[in-house]
């Protein structure tokens, strides 16, 4: 059986999520909306530690601002009540018709000071809250057509917003970090900063580099085929894994936002492996919250609702369980061994040695027996993989 | 520890999967071929119980009568010394440059006759040897550009073929089947009849369709996005699963050819499931070889050429005993229930039932109460996942 | 400029396509619905042809009968004062919350039976406007899970659907024919019958396969990676193209629904060609509607809604005019020729010859220069997809 | 008819590229090597500028000292005798068995010397030809098995290789920048720093950014479903666009290579439009070598080989004299401004503006009319892009 989750495991749930009403491009809601306050105290049941929530979840678009402030005094109480943490807000700048080309990016400069001022009062929301991580998920901002944006012209854009908001953080003195979320499409055609590569690329162009990182979903990546776990190693070498957006997928089609670990399960387990315990040879770690970002299928009543945040929790809580054996097995780390993996962890040049050194070197490249790599010098990689497999499948002790 | 291998399980692999010498796109081979027979001894020690081949596995394209024999009678010996089996012959239409258009489609007619006749002679072979399938992929009939080949000719061509060859089949009396291997693109930009469905559609137009199945492969349809176990089913219920290519692919990418169980692990076990126990309402199973259609990676010398021979073995019996605990467990037979999957097992209409009658149930339509979906009457489908996420892990007991 | 469309183009419109809202995963609505009578004449004003449409869209589901009388009276009278013709009509069994797990193949057999008779009630409906086609798009036939549908179940019940609608075509005496739209995937993770393929195999299956072809969408085949035109000619090789559904769709990923030539400019040129002038050697052609099934984007407003009605048009016409330039122009039949394009049409076997000929003519194997193939007798494919792109891209007078 | 290039053009092309014999996974070659210097008098006959090469192109790996400089000395007088440029160069470490598992990120260190010594011999050779740039695809640095590379290591192993590098240079003197070139997969499962995105932030980490951008190339970014003309966008705004590979792909699936222009016809158009004229609002340019980095079809014999590098050169200079008409086009400027994307350019805070400006600003939010923007507000773009369309297929005067 899967383990228990507890507030230890800090697994956090988008209000959105279990929230989902379930309406799709081909059909209208099967459920009815949740209870905010309900919902916590459900989460908090679970097992889980946190949630997060888009301004536009709590109270709709439009709200006077009293409706706005019951909403959140009604949040605040029933954290207060059951000890669940707001960890991150963000804001939905996708939903409602003036975001259709877009917020901080939209060609309708109206649209992008809207955008702005929505953006500026949700963050003095998530400080008021405590929540130390903001994010924000550009879904809205690209294009369907080449020739309807000027790429150029919105990266500026984007820039000018997000070197705004870093400032306006860092003025109030708000302890909130910014996490972009990547998506390479869907519900545009072509979405700007389309993958975690893109991403970090353009927050080193940024005034505040160092408050703004990533929130990457598994699911966005995957759907530009992208090995997940490789982009989240990358993210930790940069030092850019500020947020996760846990969930499955299904290869290169819509957004799916399965149950984590209902999608690619080889995937899943080096990721939980890698989050749990670092790279082999000891790279960095990520120690924020577990968040999951999924939806309930369509097909599913509130049973199934709460059923399925239930099987997120048990598939991280049982692949930790796996990755754990895997990491402890002696067999394992002979394969590893074997299969050079720790090597890599090694300099290619020496301590001390200059590049003179090394082409001065024959056994470097001279004398050097490259041929021994032919019919020899197997790597073992497909071993290691079957005893991946096996930790996997719960078949080794 | 995985299950050991034994005949009974019908286990076959191809001979040019362990005897790739891997060359790829961008490199030549890392290892030296393998002898045939020593090949042959080492699947017999390793549990396996059959092999197969195409023709210029066994003898290269060009070798003299002599050499030709030659082969064909160590193979003779050696399976008669180890009790191998021939189940499946097949015909290299693809590497030979005078096949850069396709073998039994290529514009050149000339090309056309020497596929032919190199099919013929192959098939004869086939019957000597006592393969009942005779499988027929035609990875270079295709085109990179729509202009270049006439699909409809070509449809034509490779309708001749069929029924050339089906023709020959029957004339010589021969206990033979031919099973078409479907493929969707690489090493052709587009390849014709791309998919399962397509095949079989094909082969509705043919001559003798009884004589014609599918021999589809994991990673083929998993090219297209598509779910194998559901194509699997398909031809099932239409009678064309003659035969199968088990393998492992990573998403829509090149042709990858990873062990099986090594790609799409949720699809796998499926796909285990179905072949073994059938689908839940009872429908049609496969009882043809367990056949392995994979590369070992280009990093492994021979030692990793042999473990993952293995571990093809040892996935597919991991499997099947996850499989058998999954069907075994009662909370998944009542979750099954629950979801009303044993339900799709009963006729719409009640038998006897005409439509006349279904027209006059007020209770089906006027007075059904289509609004108990909204909010109620939830599949539980995500339970039930999750229950087979555990069953797959070893995690329910 | 583009031609002008006139109503020999038989350009046809579902009206759910200009009339869509414009809501999506990620947002509701950004345009008012359209007035159905104002739409018809808009239609004729811009030159098209016919209207289609799903039941759900005329009168929403669950008007009473009078309100579906009275929209259906002022379809027929739009259409009478207009000449647009209902050449199609479908049934919406996706969008209301009955049908989250299908209509023909639901788990619940009384949703099952619900969705018989709201299509029985729709082909009356159908019969009664004069619509010679029947589109039936499974869209919610599918699952998320593998064990959550059992796939050889889903087929029964799909077929016994078939039959049942078939034969009531039949003893009504309607002059209507049935067409599968295939779709791999969305709203489903996985949807039955994904490919123009894996429908044309099972309407085999059917009773009356005679009743039963295909109504293909360019993107939902695009979708999972396969060339359209090809998948086209198929169906046409097997008398199977009833109906067909012209849009754009950029590449593997969700459903872009974008004006067609908007997505895959090559594939829609060399579909418009095979539409227009069949194969090149003289394969079966197209004479029925040319529908358009798209989406305006959700960026536009009523105006951008008639822009892209009208740009469909445009783009078949003007595509339509390059293919005709391109049939015509003497280089290109020398480098058809030159291509053996039309090699290809002549038999592999001479008129009279057998089998017994065949591998008795040494030259066409044992004296046969397989080697010529290298290095030389280069098919010229390069320079012929050079002459369709100038055509194309009116560069050559 | 297409402009005829000239060396003005800058027109670049691989040695490996008209070069390449044919062998892919299915098949040997089909053609015969051809002469280097031959190939050089050919390209400049045709109206090429430039050519490149990897190390092994132009003498085979494990070539003799004397056989090395025999090549480089042909090639120097055949560039001589031409006016041939040698712009680029760079390293195999991908086709020899002794980088079966990469070069700078293999798990043997014995390799990762190697490969630095190929590198480094290589670019003393680049500098020598007067080459200015040296790219580096890392084909072979990834992996199949999430277990059997550390990412980590592998970037820090990376960056040290490149770091090293470009200190060569510095400290040689050399004019030479780094171009990295990115790719998702193919020959392995995945290959590190899989897009441009991921190259741009892994270049942020290195001692000299400076010295180091990017090749991207349009069937590598096509692969992962990414639109390319947004990439270069993105490059050209970080400063990263050092070179580029222009070629066709159709879709998501192996490496085509094809012509460039024979894939995706509208990113292709858009592309050159914003390589010779920036983006709408005038951002920066690229003014590097138009790399052609593609196959001629397997299919193809020597004429089919030039035919192919002439088309490569016909299409870039069709699709410029497209794009230059479309700039031109007064509808087309009047679109662009109806669609507010030269509104893009525009600052979202008005100069001097500061955000308590902002928010003190109630035009800006509580004044707001956020509901104009449904059903109104559109922003043309489907107009647009059907004007992009016509004068892509020349319709337009």
């Amino acid at each position: 059986m899967a383990p228990t989750p507890t507030p230890e495991d800090r697994f956090s749930f988008g209000l959105w999520t279990f929230g989902w009403t379930a309406a799709d491009p081909f059909g209208g809601p099967t459920r009815a909306p949740l209870d905010t306050v309900k919902a916590v105290h459900k989460l908090k049941e679970l097992g889980a530690w946190g949630m997060t929530f888009h301004d536009d979840d709590l109270f709709p678009f439009g709200s006077t601002d009293a409706q706005r402030q019951k909403a959140i005094d009604d949040l605040k109480q029933a954290c207060a009540d059951t000890g669940i943490v707001i960890e991150m807000v963000t804001t939905n700048l996708f939903s409602h018709p003036v975001f259709k080309d877009g917020g901080f990016t939209s060609n309708d400069r109206s649209v992008r000071r809207f955008a702005l001022r929505k953006v500026l009062r949700n963050i003095d929301l998530a400080a008021e809250l405590g929540a130390e991580t903001f994010v924000m998920w550009g879904g809205r901002e690209g294009a369907e057509y080449d020739s309807a944006k000027d790429i150029n012209s919105a990266l500026d854009r984007y820039r000018e917003a997000a070197n705004l908001l870093a400032q306006y953080v860092l003025d109030k003195g708000y302890n909130i970090k910014f996490a972009i979320e990547p998506k390479p499409n869907e519900p545009r055609g072509d979405i700007l900063l389309p993958t975690v590569g893109h991403a970090m690329a353009f927050i080193n162009t940024l005034d505040h580099p160092e408050l703004v990182g990533l929130n990457p979903e598994v699911g966005h990546e995957q759907m530009a085929g992208l090995n997940f776990t490789a982009g989240i190693a990358q993210a930790l070498d940069h030092g850019k894994l500020f947020h996760i957006d846990l969930n499955g997928q299904r290869g290169i089609k819509y957004d799916q936002d399965l149950v984590f670990g209902h999608g690619d399960l080889h995937n899943a387990f080096s990721l939980v492996d890698l989050l749990e315990h670092g790279s082999a040879n000891g790279g960095p770690k990520y120690d924020g919250p577990r968040h999951f970002d999924y939806k309930p299928s369509r097909t599913e009543d509130e049973t199934g609702v709460w059923e399925s945040v239930k099987a997120n929790m048990s598939m991280y809580l049982l692949l930790k369980e796996r990755a754990q054996a895997f990491r402890a097995d002696p067999e394992v780390q002979e394969a590893l061994e074997a299969a050079k993996v720790y090597e890599l962890g090694t300099t290619t040049l020496a301590e001390g040695e200059t590049t003179a050194d090394l082409l001065a070197d024959r056994s470097a490249f001279e004398d050097y027996d490259a041929e021994a790599h032919f019919n020899g010098k197997g790597y073992g990689f497909v071993r290691l993989q079957q005893l991946a497999s096996e930790h996997l499948m719960g078949a080794r002790g």
